[in-house]
């Protein structure tokens, strides 16, 4: 049994291919230009190792509703070239196998429920801190959607005290995604977020709008364990930060584990997502 | 065939028992005062009509970690003669059959997705805002548990301009309750919120806190259904204001069904919390 994997991310889509021990036999990075162009070398890449199910996470928008009649395109997209491109559909038209169809953090959760930081658990949150923030939920062991899926990196959060910066969400400016992910650290202080010293006030500021998130995500879903990905959350400095606003904010109203166990960096790293597709590829298979 | 329930809320519990098609063969209101007196009348109750399983819906915070050594409890509560109080271990030590146990906001969002404003669909939210505010989730046919269960109520909340009302919280002064229940709008403008014309500010005010909660539960669960209930939400004026608010603060960032049915008041009305047990009883008996 071979089993099949696209994280299929705005700059790059990653393939892969694995045993049924989910050992990866081989993996292709192929970069995300137009439908034509990238999908060409997706099928190239299949067409050589033919798995028998194959999961996808997508970047998204997507659509995930199976009633709806534009379920598995890539919809609002900032991404020209690929909005309202219909993924699923071609994938299936070129290979009749089983599917899986999930949003990229949707896949990176599954990943590291299954195989990562949440091992043992029914439910997780993973939350990507990068050029964006997205987020993916796992409750009672499967992945979230509903009318839609997730989209809870632009939550909407109460201003830091000395932040006067805009944001740079072009739907609503100052969200989450607006004022904490990479682009927004790095233009509110003029510097490259990585080149900021551990001990900026950037980190603190950050700290505030993650931690306000997730408190927010406790009393909405309560997840056993929130695991952070993304570039941003490889400063390390961030997480104690978090760990005393997030106590401040919830001032002891609910229950989690000691913080040093629930919010936790992932395990899988750049192999969450993946991980998660090939899991979503047997899960298709199993339940066709 | 008798199903039994239990909505337990902080001023009454609701006793019921049903045949198997869910039809409420007697109920009982008892109110709540202390464990020893209000659980006698409960036993009263149900040895007379011994049922083959009970659902109870509870208020809370209570532990529904089937792993945690408190499982079962009423945890946290304000209510100091209900703190710690064992309620689920009672119940199974007097009567030896299978019980379901939650919230007694999830057992409302369950009983009006089986049987009311949400029949047909696989999730959604429901909200009550009364003298709290409480919100259940049901993700894929069944109410959601993690870690512990939702308290969506204590939302973080951005001010509407206008506002400078301290909050009422004891944990977070100006979190979503602390601002939006019941007392907060009588406070704000000093008269019973039910006194205030249809017309007041405070209407504009709170569907402003009311929009902003359901755009982050939007963005967190995508649910296929957001529903009302409790006594401020019998403001009627209130739906339109929140559906403007609900756009604006969303900005067309991801889709949802038209708000007008996506944001509903509830169907059963006082019965949800009473169905969503019977139901939770019926999943007991079957999963037993």
């Amino acid at each position: 049994m071979i089993y099949g994997a696209i994280e299929a991310g705005g700059t790059k889509f990653v393939c892969a291919v694995s045993d049924e021990n989910l050992t990866i036999l081989e993996r292709v990075s192929i970069p995300t230009t137009t439908p034509e162009e990238t999908m060409k070398e997706v099928f190239a890449f299949f067409d050589q190792h033919q798995p028998n199910a194959i999961g996808i996470g997508s970047f998204g928008p997507i659509d995930v509703n199976p009633l709806s009649e534009t379920y598995g395109f890539i919809t609002s997209t900032p991404k020209v070239a690929w909005q309202d491109y219909p993924f699923l559909n071609e994938m299936k038209k070129r290979y009749d196998i089983p599917f899986g169809w999930t949003t990229d953090v949707n896949a990176a959760a599954y990943g590291e429920m299954k195989k990562g930081a949440a091992v043992g658990k029914s439910s997780c949150m993973y939350i990507t801190v990068g050029t964006g923030i997205g987020a993916g939920i796992v409750v009672d062991g499967k992945v979230i959607h509903g009318y839609g899926h997730p989209e809870a990196g632009h939550l909407l959060v109460r201003r830091h005290v000395e932040d006067t910066y805009e944001g740079t969400c072009p739907f609503h400016k100052d969200c989450l995604e607006g004022l904490a992910a990479g682009p927004a650290i790095g233009n509110r202080f003029e510097t490259p977020a990585q080149n900021l010293p551990t001990d900026h006030k950037a980190w603190e500021i950050e700290a505030h709008y993650l931690a306000q998130a997730l408190v927010s995500y406790t009393l909405t879903v309560s997840p056993e364990k929130i695991i952070f990905g993304g570039g941003v959350m490889k400063q390390k400095q961030l997480f104690p930060l978090i760990y005393k606003e997030f106590e401040k904010l919830m001032n002891g109203y609910v229950a989690t584990p000691n913080l040093e166990d629930y919010i936790v960096p992932c395990q899988l790293e750049d192999n969450a997502g993946i991980t998660g597709c090939l899991l979503l590829a047997e899960d298709a298979l199993n339940n066709k």
